[in-house]
């Protein structure tokens, strides 16, 4: 497939790297190529597209040109406007990764949607020709691209959104991935639960030491 | 110990019946104990206290007397009424189960607390002088007090609260009903995110076809 990802974070990295390394044609979107290049910082986009060579770089809406899939990795914060300016053409699926975490209240952190709204809800409703489907915001980066290297895969990876056709070929690029077991858990509206399951995340994150962990259902 | 459990639903019957059966000193408290009684249909607390000779019913201020240990097995919008009318005295650790639901906005399912604050929260800052822990609310009733029944155990059970004392004595008490892994999240604002977590419970429910599921934190 041709994928777009948004956004140059560790969760686009780890994204776009995984996809690229499964076979995927890879594009990275960015507001501004050439600042996000010039971040040669360890951990910093610049670094890691060096040794990303088969990865490419471009605008926002030149990144999402014919791409079978879109890749919300960006900042909760920025992902209405990000994903905006990718123009991204009506009927895309939009796999939505991202978290609506409060940054700026301090602990412990909030959403700044939750209950009644979320995120990804916000992202198909701006955005009402797109097809979005929520997944993957409930593990840690690397765990997204490799999940067998937690438990071998031993944990559940939740799928939601609207749209069927779409929600059947984000479970089969995660489940070529590596994800064992994938749960739909019905329209987009189920993206409420799994933003918030980002609260116990959180918590987790300091009991735990690591962010290598996640959630499975036992049933 | 000398537990009070309050409520008489189907939560309140599960928690009283499996804490007696561990040797425990359990009483039952609610409103009105006549009216109680006489729900004699299946399921009815009065079906269920016929064969529970061993477990006391009491209003809910007599309930608590000399009490232990205080379990929350209300509705959620029951639960601050509920246990003022308990009048607890200063000190004691109340265990609370509850989801706060809000059952008047049809589907999906919301909570009518969330997010910058929690159910638990309430419970705490309208009792100062209680020792509010909160636990159990990510599992349904039978799995509370026979966690082996599911994988053996095989999953985690959360607790968080402001009083490490009341935190041990009720992961002592998780642990001697057959709870594997019982993870401390911290202080009682942690409770957000369990709560919410009833969110995506929710629509598993539908998913799994059972009510028999729970969380487990791989990692």
């Amino acid at each position: 497939m041709r994928i777009a990802v948004l956004g140059t974070g560790m969760v686009g990295q780890s994204l776009a790297g995984g996809l690229a390394e499964r076979g995927h044609e890879v594009v990275v979107g960015t507001r501004d190529p050439a600042t996000s290049l010039a971040r040669t910082d360890p951990g910093g986009f610049g670094t890691w597209a060096g040794t990303h060579p088969a990865v490419g770089v471009a605008r926002f809406a030149e990144a999402t040109v014919d791409a079978d899939l879109v890749v919300n990795a960006l900042p909760g914060e920025a992902s209405v406007a990000g994903v905006g300016a990718a123009t991204v053409a009506d009927g895309t699926i939009v796999l939505d990764v991202a978290n609506p975490l409060d940054a700026g209240h301090g602990m412990p952190p909030t959403l700044f949607v939750a209950n009644t709204d979320s995120l990804a809800e916000q992202l198909q409703r701006t955005f009402p020709a797109l097809r979005v489907v929520k997944s993957l915001n409930t593990m840690t980066a690397p765990l997204m691209v490799t999940p067998r290297e937690l438990a071998d895969g031993d944990f559940s990876t939740f799928v939601c959104g609207d749209d069927d056709e779409a929600k059947a070929l984000v479970t089969g690029l995660l489940t070529d991935l590596g994800h064992r077991d994938v749960i739909d858990l019905g329209d987009i509206t189920a993206a409420r639960g799994v933003e918030a399951m980002m609260l116990v995340w959180l918590r987790l994150w300091g009991v735990v030491g690591s962010a290598r962990f996640t959630y499975k259902i036992v049933r």
